[in-house]
């Protein structure tokens, strides 16, 4: 009898939804030419930070600093709270794993919305969390949808996302601070604000490092332009966040990444510029996705949400023949957003390659 | 009442092992001048990598591959397996955390050595497991103790590093063969082979990926020279290996990553140049060992163990002494290995440090 793996893992899928461009190049052998799908910044990092990564490249023989002091440290003056409020991980990808690691043992239910961020999702259920779900409303996560499924199941975990993704959708920072009053107290709010440098003033919510039922999750791969280096943050009550600390892989952030992170928070004039390109790209989809007749959801985001006007079926068509024709766009997974396609912020270039070949996928899906 | 961590969780201890020599410097104010504590490579990456690295500083705002192909096909071939056989982690500590949740539910027993590497004993407690241990015999982990101890407790894993750390022994490749077809079938052997490339022809067995019980453990850490890029693998059979992508964070290792640890396979010359340069190290260090009357340990590793002939105190105090004076060593943390520190190879400019502080040292000792 070869080893066994605990039952937990013998349940779950083996298939996965993590599908990167690179590996569409592979199964179709077209070629992208118009990377706007993962919601990456095309703008790419400051030039500080290429800069700083390019000088530490020869030092990448020493481990990083495990307790991640000066980068925790920078975001933590960035931000105006302590160093003790924010914990530093591979992408929220990896912190929210280790959030749900924190928070749920097998069978305990976690509160999310119907097509909302897959990878809380996979996470969820690769520690046996039991996943509830209610329907977006009006291509909004709902608060008080969520609120009602958190009491009604019981919920001790509860994801939202503002601004949403896959829908480009937000709320006011009103709403978030009543939702967080409502919240049951023995429920953790996952606050993911990955998208929050592109929304509008008074989207997101004071940091309050109060309450120990609230964590805020943000990354460097959005507007910061920094995928690829796997720097996501969350900030939170100091009791919480320490816990992190009891788990988590405490050389998993490399040397290279913390010095790319300090250098990206000082320059700030970086960022501003990338929100205001984002802002521009943003109308340019727009105005390409009205010309082909169909409707620009409004957007927070880095991306623009397009509402196909028909079915699943009829926008994965669509999908499916941009990408045939190496435009990299993605979808959301679940009806009835999925009636629109995603489409990234791009480069003037990545959008005439857009407007391109819009109309022809559009012929092709008849 | 605040949200709860789960029981797991709140029986973990606060408190954790990883003090890297940033945080020494910061609680001491001394500026460490020898950093031959951590078993790093103080010769580099090869020129290569930092050439490829600063290519590819510009592109990390892309995500990296989820997939790892370039990367986990670059290993393949460099090993002659399948890249079906060859899994990509944050390090070995990542890919150990991940192996011990697929294999270890709460309550199952896991085998080490006493004093054997402790992120390992980390993650089995992480995940609840129990930690069953035996004594190193002779300065070496003990195969046949560690099979008598898993057959005695059930255990379903068994940690074993081949060279050893913090020891620097190791077994010849038949040994280790003898111990793989002794172990029980529903149980896991963990290989760790971080410093394989240091150790004498004829010590690490032929890979056999056929054997679903043996996970062998590798990294970019020691002998590549990269350890701040977070970059380790392990290989094993294909079912086991798979296993991987149900629980991993799939965008955990950076694109920068994927990018050197490419180019670092394509330099074999520079790793032989560095292991070269490590056994001259090795030499040194052991010779200043006896000309201040004690005992260097002989070595399959990038670091020299040496013995104080006396207790774990006394070692204490010679290693706080040398911290003091910017000399960072480590030392064996469990009765009787820590009658020794732990100095890795450095630069004949590191050396000479040692050599000037290492006298000063034992006599603070006493």
């Amino acid at each position: 009898m070869p080893p066994l793996f605990t039952p937990l893992v013998q349940s779950l899928p083996s298939s996965v939804p993590f599908v990167g461009p690179e590996a569409l190049e592979r199964r179709t052998g077209t070629r992208i030419r118009a990377r706007i799908g993962a919601n990456e910044s095309v703008f790419g990092p400051s030039p500080a930070v290429v800069a700083a990564m390019r000088e530490a490249a020869p030092e990448v023989w020493q481990y990083c600093d495990p307790e991640n002091h000066a980068f925790r440290f920078a975001l933590a003056r960035h931000l105006g709270v302590s160093p003790s409020n924010v914990m530093v991980g591979e992408g929220i990808d990896g912190l929210l794993g280790l959030a749900i690691r924190l928070f749920v043992k097998p069978g305990v239910s976690v509160a999310t919305s119907q097509g909302a961020y897959p990878t809380f999702s996979f996470h969820v259920h690769g520690f046996g969390g039991r996943l509830v779900t209610t329907p977006y409303v009006n291509d909004h996560e709902d608060p008080s949808s969520l609120l009602d499924l958190a009491l009604r199941e019981d919920a001790r975990v509860i994801y939202f996302a503002n601004p949403d993704n896959p829908m480009g959708s937000w709320w006011d920072a009103a709403t978030i601070e009543k939702m967080i009053a409502a919240l049951p107290d023995d429920a953790l709010l996952v606050l993911d604000e990955a998208y929050g440098e592109f929304a509008p003033e008074g989207t997101l919510p004071r940091l309050d490092v109060t309450k120990p039922n609230v964590l805020r999750f943000r990354t460097f791969s959005k507007a910061y332009g920094m995928a690829g280096m796997r720097l996501g943050y969350c900030i939170g009550h100091a009791d919480v966040i320490s816990a992190f600390d009891k788990i988590r892989n405490h050389f998993g952030i490399t040397r290279m990444g913390q010095i790319a992170g300090v250098a990206a928070l000082a320059d700030q004039n970086h960022l501003r510029s990338v929100v205001a390109r984002v802002e521009t790209a943003r109308g340019q989809i727009a105005a390409i996705a009205r010309e082909n007749g169909l409707t620009p959801l409004p957007s927070a985001t880095n991306f623009v949400t397009i509402d196909c006007g028909r079915d699943g079926e009829y926008a994965k068509r669509i999908l499916d023949a941009l990408v045939a024709n190496g435009v990299f766009v993605r979808m959301p997974g679940i009806a009835p957003l999925n009636r629109c396609i995603r489409i990234t912020a791009g480069m003037p270039e990545d959008l005439a390659v857009l407007a391109e070949e819009l109309p022809r996928a559009l012929q092709a899906a008849g």
